[in-house]
């Protein structure tokens, strides 16, 4: 496997277990400062943006987060990348309710920047499923 | 501005008025043969399965679709290039309904394949908005 591919692999297995962790400023430091994240249904979300939710979160009641990633395709050219992939995440609330899971696809595009892989633009197309 | 760049945003400007005046085969010509367009609560369309539901729309009594496009960047990497747009599309039914207006991003990337910028990949952040 190209060694681009299997940084950027391990991007991704590092981003999921900060977030499951609730480790934020790893989680920070995996994306460009000009990151951009698009969602449906909202204006796009910048890194501080992604910080400042990122951390009342991990401050506060909030819900444990586990996922599973399923990489469909990883195209590097030169320093830039993209990546899609198939995502489930589940969201269990400290309150006991039930937990929600959330699944669909990412398509992520990647920049080294200083020789290391970091997330710069990002589209999330998860959507809630029936357990 | 940069020529790549023009050639992105008119094929663009294309893709959207070959769709309000049901051009499937323009639409085609500007897509790879492998291209994937991912939209939320869906599986991955292909280039047939896309190319099938748009001939079976123009053939039918299907809603007429028109669209505003709003480039926020494209960034343009050798032979390929991404680009994300706030998005606004109206269908309106011939049986005369309500029209049924969607908005949100796409991100998408474009591949230069014999020297002609052809959509890649496609992620849809579209929901529907109160009008």
């Amino acid at each position: 496997m190209h060694s681009d591919e299997q940084q950027i692999r391990q991007l991704v297995s590092t981003w999921m277990a900060a977030t499951k962790t609730g480790d934020v400023e790893t989680v920070l430091s995996l994306m460009a400062d000009d990151a951009v994240f698009l969602i449906a249904g909202r204006p796009p979300m910048r890194k501080a943006d992604f910080a400042a939710a990122a951390r009342a979160q991990a401050r506060g009641d909030a819900p444990a987060f586990d996922g599973t990633s399923d990489i469909q395709e990883i195209r590097v050219i030169g320093d830039w990348a993209f990546l899609w992939q198939k995502l489930t995440v589940t969201a269990v609330a400290p309150d006991g309710a039930a937990p929600v899971t959330r699944a669909g696809h990412t398509l992520t595009i990647f920049e080294r920047q200083n020789g290391k892989w970091v997330l710069a633009r990002d589209a999330n197309m998860l959507a809630p499923i029936e357990k």
